[in-house]
């Protein structure tokens, strides 16, 4: 029954090659429509694009193509079952709004406008993320045609947001009340990016998230520092004396409990982050910084990716403006954030952070500490038969073997791996290059028709390996 | 030759009495004129207020009295010399602006329409400082009369600046340019108070005062938390820990060489501040601080008064806004006032602020430390002669004993004691309930016209003992 996989790679690519214009048209189209989130008055173009995505959705051939309101911005859902009602069901997570974008930004041409130059497209939306929600759709199409099947061999569903680039305030929300029909075995989100044009990549897990504001209250208002300074307490050199207690010498979190429950690195992964072909520099201009730092014992991809992290994102009190005021202030504020790995609870990381700063704010000054949403992390591990699942079709369609990576940031994703209770894989062929969020956003067509064979080649793959799954 | 000191109590009492009605119908004369320096629109009114203090000065009896102008408001200068040309040489310092006042800021009656309520005068200006320049004139006036002297029996100089609530930001160059005229053997600086009105009290010495700000640059712009949190030095954690590590455990400052010089509180200074009628509690709340903390082994006074400081003034860096922003802030700052005690050199605590920070940011971070001008400390020795005849001068004009206090604070009088090389001698009568740069302002008239007395007998009691001084 099964082709060979060789017959298989030629068959998806020489389907491809016979659609791409088409898809290349489809994908241009869609870019046309500026659906940005976050500016309203984008709004009616935000709820176009999830429009046009249904409507395409059904011409490519799902039964069931819908437009979801929420109090914000639309998403869109589609599904496409499989005759075989044993077949493991995946989720596909992308988005379809996109970063605001003017010619006056620094672009080349018009951001709306989409261009091929050189192997190029370029337009806002390029890569993050309607390129990478779009390139499914013929890759179900050429999954279809190239085994003669009818329907996938998996129970395919997309979930495709419409706030993402506004912070996805209502996508939590959706999911819970969508959750019968979203129920899946795995999620696959199509919303990163992989290492490199030369090294194909599949990112394991995310980084969640904790954000908090601690509020201190010295003197019931600024009073003068030289009638006081000396003898009483100040909220701006308690919450410096916070800060600086946050971490210890060997750049760890030095907040009691912080650790607890965090799932180490393995030797393996270690392994597999230093085959990365990483260039310090190179990462340093990116990151407009210009030193590393961090936990010891750590190299600096192990930290971005799989450490947990305390970060200072604002700090506040007192006179701010030119010159000086002899001022102890009244208050002063920290924005402190976590990044979260595998294993710890935002619950609990609230609940100690808040403990840690009521011991250590001194008498005198009174703290309000406050959180707000936080966002799990997510991590799939090596062995996971989905995970190898997308390394097998990724590698077909690259030919060459691929790696693993883990992302910094924190995303809606982590929802979906809550409320469904499955795990999150990622599957992205976006380059650093890209250049998500700023002017000149392109794709690489080739990495993008990768994108599509790898798509074709992951349903049948999961449907074989998932069948004797539990 | 001498009166003995009881007559002369008497008859400088009784000179008051009778000319104690003209006095305050001049002085609210002075008080009607709104010679807010910080105003523009009053700019008039400061120049007004100088030409009236300069024409109540001559018909006082000084031969010299003229306006002085600065690139700001103009100063008042009086000279009266003594007829004894081996007589010591004293200026007065006092200022003639005011702070600004509004009825609507809470004012129970127009704020330049002087009003005698109970006992008191209420007015803006009323302590701070008018009132405490004007003791002065009838004060000379009631020496003379009961000296029977023609001229002061001290070389008598006034210097009352018109910039003193805006900064004095030109005075020390109005000092300098005329350093020669304004010579002085000691100057008396009438422009602070005493302990209460129960306890008088004579100010020995202020704190000086240096201001810097400090820039920390990390990455060329704000960076994102997710991608890079955890690999690069943040600035506002840098800044964070820069403040903390500003005390020690014991609450002292823990830059190297800051306490360098200090001259120590000597225990006859302490026993002093500790027989003050001294309530923590009354202290607290003046302060509206919920506690006390400082450099352990001192009593609030003497932390407040003689022991140097660092104070946090404000901080700042990255999102302050709303909500949260999950970035590395590009840069932090904070800024920094060091109260300086007698034996601290300004120019010694610049160098040692400066060298301390740059040995303490971490590679990746740049830093910038700016500092603005300094003002010295100043203390004139419980033995000094000029100050025991300030303490003899006032209490036979109040009847019991004078305690000893100090300034936290910091004053353009440093100036003076800098350019002029003269000790420095604090005479004030005001009491902290006279609301000075708030709503109400007021002057115990029972206190006025102890200054008026004290006054009377100051000149003499220095003449009589510096005669013999070298
Ligand atoms: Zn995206
Ligand atoms: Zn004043």
């Amino acid at each position: 029954m099964s082709q060979s996989v060789d017959s298989a790679v030629d068959a998806v690519r020489a389907y491809i090659d016979q659609h791409r214009a088409a898809f290349l048209d489809d994908l241009a189209a869609w870019l046309r429509i500026p659906s940005v989130s976050a500016q309203p008055e984008h709004a009616a173009d935000v709820h176009r694009s999830a429009e046009w995505l249904a409507a395409k959705l059904q011409e490519t051939g799902f039964p069931v193509a819908e437009v979801w309101p929420t109090p914000g911005a639309p998403a869109v859902y589609a599904e496409w079952p499989c005759d075989d009602p044993g077949a493991p069901t995946v989720l596909v997570y992308g988005h379809h709004d996109v970063q605001p974008a003017a010619r006056a930004d620094g672009w080349d041409s018009e951001p709306f406008e989409p261009v091929v130059r050189g192997n190029r497209l370029y337009a806002r939306g390029a890569a993050d993320d309607k390129g990478q929600v779009f390139f499914h759709l013929l890759g179900v199409r050429a999954h279809l045609a190239t085994t003669g099947r009818t329907t996938p061999a998996v129970h395919l569903k997309l979930l495709i947001e419409g706030e993402e680039e506004s912070g996805s305030p209502h996508f939590r929300a959706l999911v819970e009340q969508h959750a019968g029909r979203l129920a899946a075995d795995a999620v696959i989100v199509s919303d990163t990016g992989m290492w490199s044009e030369d090294t194909p990549t599949v990112c394991t897990g995310m980084r969640g998230l904790a954000e908090c504001e601690i509020r201190l209250y010295g003197p019931d208002q600024d009073i003068h520092s030289g009638s006081f300074g000396g003898a009483v307490p100040n909220p701006a050199t308690a919450v410096g004396r916070l800060v600086a207690a946050l971490h210890d010498e060997n750049g760890r979190v030095a907040i009691p409990g912080f650790y607890d429950g965090v799932i180490d690195l393995t030797d393996r992964e270690r392994e597999l982050f230093a085959e990365l072909p990483f260039d310090e520099r190179q990462w340093l201009a990116t990151a407009k910084s210009h030193a590393t730092a961090g936990e010891a014992g750590y190299t600096t991809l192990e930290r971005v990716w799989a450490r947990p992290t305390a970060e200072v994102n604002g700090i506040g009190g007192g006179y701010q403006g030119a010159g000086s005021k002899t001022i102890i202030p009244s208050s002063a504020m920290v924005k402190l954030s976590f990044r979260l790995v595998a294993g710890q609870d935002p619950a609990h990381i609230e609940k100690i952070v808040g403990d840690w700063v009521r011991t250590r704010v001194p008498a005198g000054i009174r703290c309000e500490v406050g959180f707000s949403s936080a966002t799990r992390p997510c991590l799939t591990p090596l062995d996971h038969p989905a995970l190898q699942s997308v390394v097998r079709a990724m590698g077909r369609a690259f030919g060459k073997p691929v790696r693993f990576t883990r992302e910094g940031g924190s995303g809606p994703a982590a929802d979906l791996q809550d409320v469904l209770g499955a795990p999150v894989l990622f599957l992205g062929i976006s380059v650093p290059s890209d250049g998500w969020h700023a002017p000149n956003e392109k794709v690489e067509l080739d990495l993008l028709l990768k994108g599509v064979e790898t798509s074709a080649h992951l349903w049948r793959d999961l449907a074989e390996h998932w069948r004797h799954a539990p």
